[in-house]
């Protein structure tokens, strides 16, 4: 399974899709900024991360859910820094196959995501 | 929920996002027409609808679905017609609030799709 791991600073941008004639599915997440969160009003979230530290738990969780969920490809991209509200943190593709595979690899790796990747977010209200 | 159904004979192009603050979860969906069916290598295959039926069938779907999980919008597309080998036959996109019932609304979805809805497809060999 190719992997593609991405921090930027910039407003994320889905990469263009490559050719291919054994993809069955491709399942795309974005995780967005929303100005509600609880009681409070945000106007963005700051992002931060233990980059070396993300990109190393990033790769070794990829490669556990590579031998449960049989995938081609999984790009993932986090935005870092001022993220405004209404403006996607996280970016997430899957290309398998299959698509039972690409959903659960993905929704699955938005769960270790947040349980065990250094990724934290601050919020600032508006 | 907001609710689009779109049967086409052209190829599927994603609309644009609206603008909004409180979507939390964007989940796309592409099926992808693959050339390799079991032993035989296809070049595409043809997508046959009965179209007013699928669209009734698919709002009581939508409807079903929207009490189970709360989400904000959901996109379908259906290509009709041939579809080759690499270009989507269909395309789904969910907004929510949170990425949960975002992600199980869609692959609900497109097991219902397979399972009640009168779509066909014909494959034609290489």
């Amino acid at each position: 399974m190719t992997r593609k791991i991405v921090f930027t600073s910039e407003p994320i941008v889905a990469p263009a899709l490559p050719e291919f004639r054994e993809i069955g599915a491709c399942v795309e997440f974005s995780g967005i900024v929303r100005e509600t969160e609880g009681a409070a009003r945000l106007s963005g979230l700051q992002y931060e991360a233990y980059e070396e530290m993300a990109r190393h738990t990033l790769e070794a969780i990829m490669s556990d859910l590579a031998i449960q969920h049989l995938c081609t490809a999984v790009t993932f991209i986090h935005r870092i820094g001022w993220v405004p509200v209404g403006e996607a943190s996280l970016f997430i593709r899957v290309l398998a196959k299959h698509r039972g595979p690409a959903l659960r690899m993905c929704e699955e790796l938005i769960e270790r995501l947040k349980a065990d990747v250094p990724v934290w977010k601050l919020g600032a209200t508006a």
